[in-house]
């Protein structure tokens, strides 16, 4: 049976220790269920978690969550993205593909690794508290079905070891969870 | 535009005043948007941050989000509920329905306020930490399409003002949202 210490990270944990804690639990909470929102809604606790166990400046993410391609007829003709499972403060509903770090992640289907958003070209700020951002595409059959996208207080809050990990559990995802 | 701030909560508020602020910020946010994953997404962070700011018991508020319907082919013979957004720690994918407090409010269409898990029959302990509950479910055509869960790490979390507005909630929910 799933049990919320699923979610309890140790403190003094490195971060790669915590994104593979992040990582297995993922997987043995995926084995047997593929529905995608109970599988997000789920990992999105274990980021924000494992982000709040751990030093400066990962301790000041204060947004981790998804947002899912947009399948209804509004998008057919202007394509976006829709807000999915997320643990943080209230969030834009909608992000049209091409907009923001959300929107350019989701358009190139590439990471978008941002030290400070405010020189983001066309940045959307949810949240003015936000000052960098990671954002991972989730590709499926080579189109992006969702996207995970972390905010944090402080400036540079990402680097190269939140980028490896967090395509490790795009990739998790992809093969785990059937989306819309 | 959605801002961030629309969860935060002043200190010093009633519980009557956070819940109604609650039910203004989601019937603004769900103005034009009938999307249930996007809708319960945010509503769970209004909730949460709602709670928050509240004097005990709320304050020790745990998890706070949604189990919808399950409409996979899986729950056709076994009828279940499966987890939606949320916030908090990890939680329990699936409930039977008739099993633990969300099972059987789901089963009988009422909510269930109780002041000890405890000394709920079958009480389902996702989390060891969680005391109190309440569970209230979201009807539309008569039938029970969603429930909204609130635990509690104090005994006695949740008293009438809780089940009144979670009711008032439910029924927005249910009015303003397509579930599946």
């Amino acid at each position: 049976m799933v049990h919320a210490e699923a979610s309890t990270f140790a403190a003094g944990l490195s971060k790669a220790d915590a994104y593979a804690q992040v990582l297995e639990q993922a997987e043995a909470l995926f084995e047997g269920q593929r529905n995608w929102v109970c599988n997000l809604a789920n990992t999105a606790s274990l980021l924000w978690h494992s982000y709040r166990a751990l030093p400066a400046p990962s301790a000041a993410v204060n947004w981790a969550g998804f947002y899912v391609r947009d399948r209804s007829p509004a998008a057919f003709t202007s394509p976006q993205l829709i807000l999915g499972p997320f643990q943080g403060q209230v969030a834009c509903q909608t992000i049209a593909l091409g907009k923001g770090v959300c929107g350019t992640a989701a358009a190139m289907a590439t990471t978008q690794l941002v030290p400070d958003v405010e020189k983001f070209p066309g940045h959307i700020a949810c949240d003015g508290a936000s000052r960098s951002e990671i954002v991972v595409p989730v590709m499926k059959n080579e189109e992006v079905v969702a996207i995970i996208d972390v905010d944090c207080a402080e400036l540079n809050g990402f680097d190269e070891v939140d980028r490896t990990e967090l395509e490790k559990l795009a990739a998790l995802l992809a093969r785990s969870c059937d989306f819309p």
